[in-house]
């Protein structure tokens, strides 16, 4: 049983957590397991940042003068926040589209200040509150800076989507023809792949000398670069992936995915980790991210202490009375597997 | 391992979840089981029924005049629509008691146009919105009546935990001493012990002939009949435990728990059933019920066919297409063993 957290009620285990864990290096190398490393594995929005990619090799970036804030905005499950819808809006309007081209759907935005401003407004909520909508820009805005149709971006089918397949398949080195598709629930194709490639395409991006593409190269590091020098617009306020990045001062970039998907890369090391949590509820999955890096030795001299809050997440009643916890209970295995074939 | 049921995205798996099951009938035999029927659980709001007991015993209920309406409402996690708050504010008035007085906390309701209406009009929430009011309400009113502290009737010591203890002892058959408390996310004492034996409570619950003291089958009559007479009071619009009832026309009382666990009672074999779902994730659990009662044999006649949403539940995106299901994966073991120490 790969149990990866208990969550406590009082002293008493109320609910358990089971989990995976690949920890790959730039070459291809499996340094540190746990559970199943090969668990084939939709990542869901901790693709964003190499679905952001085309945005740069196919010129869009540049076209449309996208700033890293917007590109960090690009690989963002953002929280709605004002600065995340404006930015979203600008790139839209720089490509010379309206909202409602956006296809992404709508949902309930995290943050609640802005939901509730549109509840006394008594106006609804539009695509752009979407926690995904700045990824849906970019790729609205590269169908139309490459003369696509714009209406069918989202389709498996469309170049936008045939591009980031590519990227994919490029950087997680898993053939093209073997990854699965599915439908996100933001209406964009989603990949299935093993665990340990996504590790190994976060660990890419973390090194990005073993990329041989200089293109691709250039591209991954301003992505990454983009995420780094702004982690507010990747999630919002009090979100892990913001304050991870910020906590690790330009060290790590990582991104989350629903179904308790997280990938991350760490520039000191060069090396990717990718967890699932298998039940994909999302409450233990920050803790075990964390229980990772401080198995690994990354972030125990200080970038930890400050994410304590995720560490040590505790269980609270309808008063705010603290009445359990989540503990993380699971130890990496030392592997020493390639996963080139 | 215990695979209870699998959340696909297209066809293929993303997420799985674990569980455990037990059938028990009303002598305490254990009939059939999946997964450890001997989980040491937290029952949560599925013990609301046997909460509710004491408001009957003590006379609480006649002396303030509770309708079999009122008597539901003390059992139910409801959804905080209005005529779940009139109610409960009732029972509070005719115990003189301020909505002050409720130690529930609060957290915003299910039914979502009551909570904007809340906003719209710039109101906070306040505890009569959490779906434990009616549960405290009942407590409180009990409190009055007896003549104990008002202000601590949410404390394991109070006179009020104090009879609940007993009562879930009693039919549970399992002894006081070895219950352990935690705190329940509405503040009151939650009980842990296995889950067969929540099951034989439910059994005893549904077949009340067996429990000796008259006053307390009287009570167990009184409870389920209200629940089964109101069932739109133990859950509201669109909630499992209200549509069951209904589909099931007297046949079977429910109750959902918090960190995904069900109990029901069949009145006409006189059997209780026992569900947790090992990652205390919501999605699965009715599809797993469901399925527990078609492999019994229960209401595949025709009730079961009405509950179809939640035996094959969907995963839509965000622009509500269906990207997904969750399908249920697991055998009843038939069993022949005692719960009787």
């Amino acid at each position: 049983m790969n149990l990866v957290a208990n969550v406590y009620r009082g002293d008493a285990v109320e609910s358990t957590h089971l989990g995976h864990v690949a920890v790959v290096d730039a070459n291809g190398n499996l340094l540190y397991s746990y559970g199943d490393p090969q668990r084939q594995t939709f990542a869901r929005s901790s693709m964003k940042p190499l679905q952001a990619i085309p945005i740069i090799e196919t010129g869009t970036a540049d076209r449309y003068g996208l700033e890293p804030a917007d590109l960090s905005l690009c690989c963002a499950s953002h929280s709605g926040e004002p600065r995340h819808r404006s930015r979203a809006m600008e790139m839209l309007i720089r490509a010379g589209q309206p909202e409602e081209t956006l296809q992404c759907g709508t949902h309930v935005p995290r943050d609640e200040e802005s939901y509730k401003e549109l509840i006394r407004a008594g106006k609804p909520l539009t695509p752009v509150y979407s926690n995904c909508s700045g990824k849906h820009s970019g790729m609205i805005a590269t169908a139309v800076h490459m003369g696509e149709d714009v209406a069918t971006y989202h389709l498996p089918e469309h170049p936008v989507q045939q591009r980031i397949l590519e990227v994919v398949s490029d950087l997680t080195s898993y053939p093209k023809e073997e990854i699965v598709l599915g439908t996100d629930g933001c209406g964009v194709p989603v990949h299935r792949l093993p665990l340990a490639n996504y590790a190994w395409a976060y660990a890419k991006m973390a090194k990005p000398e073993v990329i041989d593409n200089p293109l691709r190269r250039e591209a991954v590091v301003r992505i990454t670069d983009a995420m780094i020098a702004h982690p507010e617009m990747v999630g919002g306020n009090k979100r892990y992936c913001t304050d991870l990045m910020i906590a690790f001062e330009g060290r790590i970039f990582g991104k989350a995915g629903a179904e308790s998907v997280y990938c991350l890369g760490d520039r000191q090391t060069g090396i990717g980790i990718a967890v699932k949590i298998e039940d994909g509820g999302p409450r233990a999955i920050y803790a075990v991210v964390n229980e990772v890096l401080r198995q690994l030795g990354i972030g125990t001299e200080g970038p930890l202490a400050k994410l304590a809050e995720y560490t040590n997440p505790v269980v609270t009643n309808m008063s705010g009375t603290v009445v359990g916890r989540i503990e993380t209970r699971f130890a990496l295995e030392r592997q020493q597997a390639s996963l080139r074939v």
